[in-house]
């Protein structure tokens, strides 16, 4: 299958404050699919270009927020290894029955790592109602709207100990880790890591208080849809945070804005084909600015300040 | 490591007719580096986005065409699994010792499939003396030029028996098959084959002769760098055989011309990001000219009949 | 005021067959807005980045074609030179009353050059209900569908005489003329013409049969969007003619389709910005397909034999 | 001829204190040609998709800015009468002589406007000897290279007085102006003022010294274009002002930089097709930061305070 462990980080899901206009933005502003409704209210929403049931979920609740976020595997064996290598790991593993709390979901596991995020993993989803045409296929069903958002893409999370997260990423998700910043003496400051081609699936910060997200990212195919993307950020008033520009690191061009309850979305576009025999790219501390936000060169605060 | 198996076809050696007038087309016109030359004259180049020694060699001989591609593995003891699944799936392998014919590569094995190609595997290969940028990197050391190629991405070949080289891809390679077409009985008419993400590392398509090659892939960016791709194309006056247009089929943008020896180059832009879990895309043989080139949704009588 | 005479050719009125079916193709795959209806049934549209009342009208009828084409001269003063220079120069002028057949225009005056085809010439219409922001201008009101065709661009006459035709353009029309194609003896065969900066606002090939149109343009913004209209003709089944590919002739990147009532469509981007003091581009007969169609450098029959 | 008046803006002298240093970055990084150098050391240049002899002359000076823009006009009797009406208006006007301190062009006439800055008009320049193909024209000569600036675009000046300057670019160079910007008081702030298509030849922002340049701006043809001259800023460590973003004012989307002598320099791309029987877009004082920099929609102080 040309894939081992974990293919890809296939659901989140998000506390949003107003859940009314959070919604209107994640549909008619970003371009998502609302998939259904739970019977607690949250709301299941899916990219046109996704095949599996649902990838995003929001939550009313009274603070913004990751509530979770979990990783598709492979199969059915590998789920029952990557349990087994998570509480071997060390980190105590809760199962969550099929179709309990996500709809359309297999049985996950979960567990929370020392950067205090709850990670879920599963194998086994149903494929959604509408998903990419397969026969004879057209490109896709309906024109892509709004911000065309083609799929979840990615994820960056702050925490204490993420050298600890870093290896239980490689040694039990099986991951690799194509770039890299360090301190001056040699601390891991930031990783950014995957378990395919893509530059990344996850990444992590350094950050003292634990738990928190920077944002997660929708995947944008052209550089056009960025600056699209950046038109209708100005046309709905939403709050920029930066961009459009250019990450040094990965390479991907982006954007990053607030939804209305005050997540950070990014709309990520691009970034390098990875390859786990490729060197790993490697960025000191004091230019990590620069490896962010290439054009200016500059850390922007929000950046490591805003979080949710 | 997050793969398995083969990372990526690495390697390919095409025979070309007036090497000088060839050459300059891949240096200057498509933009690879010459990297260097060996003592029997073959050129060896490589794309200014690849970390390895090389991956495009050309040779001087009467006829133009392929005398080999070869895919780089995992690691040294997935090269020796390959062998041996090689050995066992029934195909004769030869041992080509490091740095024999081929700088800078380390232990190839090479064996010839049902369809008359000669496949080579190799899990250890020298950097290249110029690669990207991994300190504190920038996007790239210099402007791409010419096409901006950035990677040797994918070949298409052309032989009699393809079921079995799908079954070889899969069992032995460890590669998956995102999109098929088949003829009104069933039967496989062609493949698309992949061990990433790519949409397609390799494809095959049923051919009574053996050997054939209908084109090899290079990697552009952007749709703008087809369009860049195209007027190059125009202004060196090399022959056209189709585009700018879009495959259906993978959902890359492409063009097809002939390089000065008669090889057919694609110049390849995106492509759907490929998981194993996702369905396979099944096209109907008499929907393969749509699937092939969409927008004019015909056939073209030169895929059929122009290989080398 | 910068520009004197002709400011831009401003209205079509096209005769179609089926006219919901085609009516359907130009709202919802060009992405034109239904302004309003005639009380004999004919349907006037607009792009949405055009000011004025509406720049197409579809007209049922028994065969596909043109009616006419309008241009909008710069004011009313303007508008009585020109038709005194018309009728000077020899062609019979005929006044059309404000408001009379087509709502929102003024006064026109009508008249039939050489090639027979009816030209008409106006300098007041009154604004769209619905025109591009004007005040703390967001870039659109709604974010563009379909082909994001944004305004009416130019026109290609077929007919006999386009030497008189360019010369009244020049000496009445006030225009000039970036780019010609002559036949070895010296006599005109093609020549592109405009008034503004665009490349052409209209232009002319000789043909034998009179008041033939080979073809009207919409305007796109990109060549993503050149694409994206690509999908469009390819997933809603329409009949492409050629493209996605560039003109050398205004360099324009283009496609050509015919919409269900026959009549062909450019959507059109790019080109040169032209001035008067540039010098002319000249082609000769023999290159003319390459001018054309650049990437393949060759002519294809139907731009020759396919007109309404 | 279409157009009266004047044509566009043609030449700009600036000052520069790192003469190779900046000379360097016009030809490598931003992508013009030296044409030749004057016998005072002045390095004339031009941009690879102009006709005319030189766009852009750097002279060595103790302190960076403009010494003049010069635009050109359509015909010699046009450029009498522009003179005339300029004293009538009343600007002294000076003549300077063909070949005198500028190569290649004919007579020129000076004046310096209410805003301190000098103007200048010629009708007649020598063509380069490096211009596009004209016959059966490839879309370049050579594939264009650094930043691929087409042409010299427009500039926008500071100084006092502006309500007169733009009734002169309006009464004498027969100019119109597509957008402004007023304060709360109905006084004008700024005015963007065009002579043809293009959004902008010319702007002022009222400022209380005299003759000080904002920026001048090359034209970019695409987004990726815009993407491109980014990169390059980064990567030749240059300094970013702002950008990539877009303008809501002549909805643009741009980057500002600084070349080595600290002179702004804007990478323009797009822009609405201008026509003078428009609506004009009228800007309010406090939305004047969303509509310079329409994504973050905020005024950055740099816009207000550097100026050369």
């Amino acid at each position: 299958m040309g894939f081992t462990a974990t293919l890809r980080p296939g659901l989140i899901q998000l506390r949003v404050l107003d859940l009314d206009k959070t919604l209107d933005c994640y549909k008619n502003i970003v371009g998502l699919d609302e998939v259904g409704r739970t019977s607690d209210g949250r709301v299941l929403l899916k990219c046109y270009d996704e095949f599996d049931h649902h990838s995003v979920v929001l939550r009313k609740a009274s603070e913004a927020g990751l509530d979770y976020v979990a990783f598709k595997v492979a199969d059915a064996k590998t789920l029952e290894d990557i349990k087994a290598k998570t509480e071997k790991f060390g980190y105590k593993v809760t199962e969550l029955k099929a179709n309990d709390e996500q709809p359309g979901f297999g049985k996950r596991y979960a567990f929370t790592i020392c950067t205090g995020h709850q990670l879920q993993i599963y194998s086994d989803v149903e494929l959604a109602k509408k998903f990419p045409p397969i026969k004879n296929p057209d490109i896709w069903h309906e024109q892509p709207r709004g911000m065309r958002a083609t799929r979840l893409d990615h994820f960056l999370l702050y925490g204490p100990g993420i050298d600890e997260a870093e290896r239980f990423m490689k040694e039990v998700f099986d991951m690799y880790v194509p770039e890299v910043c360090n301190t001056p003496d040699g601390k891991r400051l930031a990783a950014w890591i995957t378990g395919s081609n893509k530059a990344h699936d996850l990444a992590f910060v350094e950050y003292p208080k634990p738990g928190k997200m920077h944002h997660f990212a929708f995947f944008l195919e052209t550089w056009q849809d960025v600056l699209n993307a950046a038109d209708l950020i100005a046309i709905n008033h939403l709050k920029l945070d930066i961009g459009p520009t250019r990450h040094a690191i990965t390479r991907g061009t982006t954007i990053y804005f607030w939804e209305p309850s005050g997540n950070r979305i990014e709309t990520y576009c691009g970034g390098y084909t990875a390859y786990p025999d490729n060197p790993q790219r490697v960025w000191d501390a004091d230019q990590l600015g620069r490896g962010l936000f290439y054009f200016s060169g500059e850390m922007i605060p929000s950046f490591l300040e805003v979080v949710t």
